[in-house]
Order: C-alpha cells, then sequence, then structure tokens
C-alpha cells in the first residue's frame, strides 16, 4: 500500500473560516493533513513575515475530524515557516493555502497572503498550491469548489511542479454546472485605483481608509481575468525568482561603470 | 531650463533612518523631493497593505531643507499609495525606496518593504529604485552609497524603465574606495533557514522568536549574492508578473479537464 502524502493546510482568513474549513475537507480524502493556520484574519499582509516580535504557536481542537490543527498568531508566511520547522516531524508532500475569501488573480497576486504561505512552501522546495474563490464574503458557498480543487490537487501529487514555482489558483463564483473547466493561464496586468476615503476622528484628527477599484486594461484571452470572467478555473504556474531575465542585456548598455 | 523632476522618496525603516536620510540628500541634488515614509520600522511587511484598520498620514518637519515630508501610519506600499492619490499634486517621475539597512538581495526581496514600495510605485507606472546596502545596523555608515545612488538614479532618469520592471539595487558594507563597479545580476536562488527560538513567558506560556540563517547553494557568478561578495553594487531588474511563463506549456499537458 502506497503510503499517503502529508499535506500541510493554511490559509490567511484564519483557521476558522469556512474556505479553510472546505481545503481541509477535501485533502482529508487525499492524503494525511495537518493545519498551521493563522488565528485571526491576516489578508492584505502580502508576504510578511514577524521579525520583530513574538510568536505563539498551539493545538486546537475543532471536532472535525482526525488531523491535527494548531494556531499561529502570526502571518501566513509564519504560519508555513513555524509548521515546518517546529510542528510537522517530516517535510510535508504537499502545503495547500486557502481556500481564500476572494480574489488574488492577476496583480492581487502580490498583495496576498494566500499566496505568500504557497510562495513560502515553494522557497522550502514543497509542492504547493494557493487557491481562491472570486467571493470576499465570510459566508461564500465553497461547494463549487470542492470537485476542482480535488482534481488540481491529485495532479500536482502525480506530475509534480519544478522548483521555483507554486500555483496560483482562482475559481469563478458561479455554481458548479456553469464552470466551463480549468484553464492555465498568465497573470493579467491588471492593477487597482485606490480612492482614499478620507474622514475625521471624534477628536478632529484626519484619518483614511483604503478603499479602490479593480481596473484590467489586459485584452489577452490568455489571462486568469479572462478565463475567470469567462467562467474558467484559472490556473497560473507563479515564481518567486521575481529577475526581469529579458531587461539584462538592455541594462547592460547603460553607462554604470563610467 | 528643463524642469526638475519630482521624485518621491519612502523606505521601510521610518522616516527618521539615518538610510532614508542619505537617500533624501542625495535626491536633493537630482530633483524636487517629497517624502512619504512609515512612522515607524515596517521592516518584513513584505508587500502588506492596510486594508482592515484606518491610516493616518501626516506632515512632519525634518529641518534639513526644502522637501516636504509626510509620515504615514501604513506599510510602505500604504506610502506609495497615499502619496500618488493623496499627498502629490501630480505623478512624480520617480519613486526611490531606502536606503534599507540589511540585503534586499536574493530571497530577501519578497519579504522587503522597501522593495514592496518600489514595486508599488512599478504598478502606478513610475519608473522605480530600491536601495540596500549590506549593514543591518541603525548607525550604519552611508557614505559609500551616494555617488553610486546619483549614478543609478541618473541613469534611470535618462534612459527610463520599462512597464512592468523596477530596479532592486544592493550595495556592499565595504569603503567607497574597494568598490569595483556596478553589475547588472539576476536574483541569487538562496534562502534563509529559520530557527526558532522558543522560550517561555513570565507566566509559563511557549512563545518563539524567529531567527536563521541564510544560504547561497546558487553558485553563478551572474548573481547579486557573487557581485556583493566580489564587492560590487548589484543590480537586478525585477519583475511583477510572477508568472513562470516556461511551465506553461507542460501544465496544459496535465489531465486537468478529463
Amino acid at each position: 500500500m502506497t503510503k499517503k502524502p502529508l499535506i500541510l493546510v493554511t490559509n490567511d482568513d484564519g483557521i476558522s473560516a469556512p474556505g479553510i474549513r472546505t481545503l481541509i475537507s477535501v485533502m482529508k480524502t487525499i492524503g494525511d493533513v495537518v493545519v498551521v493556520a493563522p488565528d485571526s484574519a491576516q489578508s492584505g499582509m502580502g508576504h510578511a513575515i514577524t521579525l520583530n516580535s513574538t510568536l505563539y504557536a498551539e493545538e486546537v481542537f475543532m471536532n472535525d475530524g482526525p488531523q491535527k490543527e494548531f494556531t499561529c498568531s502570526g502571518t501566513p508566511a509564519d504560519c508555513v515557516k513555524i509548521a515546518i520547522r517546529e510542528i510537522l516531524d517530516r517535510k510535508p508532500d504537499l502545503c495547500v493555502s486557502g481556500i481564500n475569501h476572494g480574489s488574488n488573480a492577476s496583480i492581487n497576486v502580490i498583495y496576498s497572503g494566500t499566496m505568500s504561505a504557497a510562495i513560502e512552501a515553494g522557497i522550502e522546495g514543497i509542492p504547493a498550491i494557493g487557491f481562491s474563490l472570486l467571493d470576499y464574503s465570510w459566508n461564500a458557498n465553497f461547494e463549487a469548489c470542492k470537485s476542482y480543487v480535488k482534481t488540481i490537487t491529485e495532479n500536482v501529487l502525480k506530475n509534480g511542479i519544478p522548483n521555483g514555482i507554486v500555483l496560483n489558483v482562482n475559481l469563478p463564483n458561479i455554481p458548479e454546472t456553469d464552470i466551463k473547466g480549468i484553464k492555465v493561464c498568465r497573470q493579467a496586468k491588471a492593477n487597482w485605483v485606490e480612492e482614499f476615503d478620507k474622514r475625521k476622528t471624534p477628536q478632529g484628527k484626519d484619518y483614511y481608509w483604503l478603499t479602490g477599484k479593480f481596473v484590467n486594461l489586459d485584452g489577452g484571452e490568455d489571462t486568469d481575468e479572462w478565463a475567470l470572467e469567462n467562467s474558467y478555473v484559472s490556473i497560473v504556474p507563479t515564481q518567486f525568482d521575481l529577475t526581469a531575465h529579458h531587461f539584462i542585456k538592455d541594462l547592460n548598455t547603460w553607462n554604470l561603470n563610467d
């Protein structure tokens, strides 16, 4: 009998979020699951790590299965680091993060705590996937995600992922019967146009809330945004070598050493 | 007479750090400077943004020149967003971030608040550079940085940078006379091996400090780590399209839609 894969599950919405509970339920059908997730919501944390403060990690009992679960007071990247170094007995065969409540497609990947956890695992040489559903609400319906999460996870365990790459999976917020399939994509060139909502404290001091709208000016039909708008699940292979290799030649023509 | 460029200066160590004070002093010789920097140290914040909390921004008077300066209660990425949307009258011609107290070479780029500010500006279509000195101490000596910071900045203003790319510049911590020049590099494939320093609170509860050592297993002589170890200033062109384009073809051979 083949040994079951050891799967580390984490997220950025916190251990009690419906998205991670769904992800755990799917992973339990595939392997042995250990959960190490933030003790509170960490959205928008990017690839933050806790350098100047203390970290707590403790076992919690969620009463929905045999898996061991731990909360950590840090960021999603901290959760992966502490799982690997302090909690797990061996290197996991896979790390899955999510299912995030809200999109991590396009430029959102760089602000994403969900993806930072997957990337942290990738840096450690662990195959990793971040999953996100295009519904920001706490009560989002994750039912339609389950079969796609399972298919993609099983493919990753079967095929492997090259070193230096993790997968960024986003799921459209539509009924399962309307989903047309899974598309491999590139990250759309889109961004947020922020609007700062300026207010006054009761004491009369100005403060701001960050708000904004998402603008996609990328007309390509090979992007994650296109796939999601056209009822596909998107997969973007995502790397953490940020070198713009194509610009190195041009940069070498600059007069930097005259 | 040519109009002077408008230069936005920010960092992640906070507005009073010697690194940003040095950067401001160099930028004042090149253009009109506006500073919008965190009101406290933000190291290790990655590309965090403030979504679930309020933001403050206020003018401060640092008594060292004509430039306007503002502190922001948020992250480096927040500083750039609020500078562009709320503080500046027009889009800046350049954004510089740093000079960071400590390396942002190799994998450090993804944990870096300094670089997240530069990337945020890049997303907005503003040429941007992050500068870092390989000395973590508050009293680091930034004198040797000045001429290199100036040369690189003037080259960026003259040559421009393509959309989607920002520059990650690291400077070795050696006397100026020992620096051999500037090298265009790729990001080294290296990582941190964390060690969690486990302690007990006075009340007997376990907690951790994140520590670790940097391990470079990349033998390439075209990397930023190699350049820095060999007394060069490194420049890595850095992109925020994280798509691993080279893996898309392979991924399309997976059985995702059977």
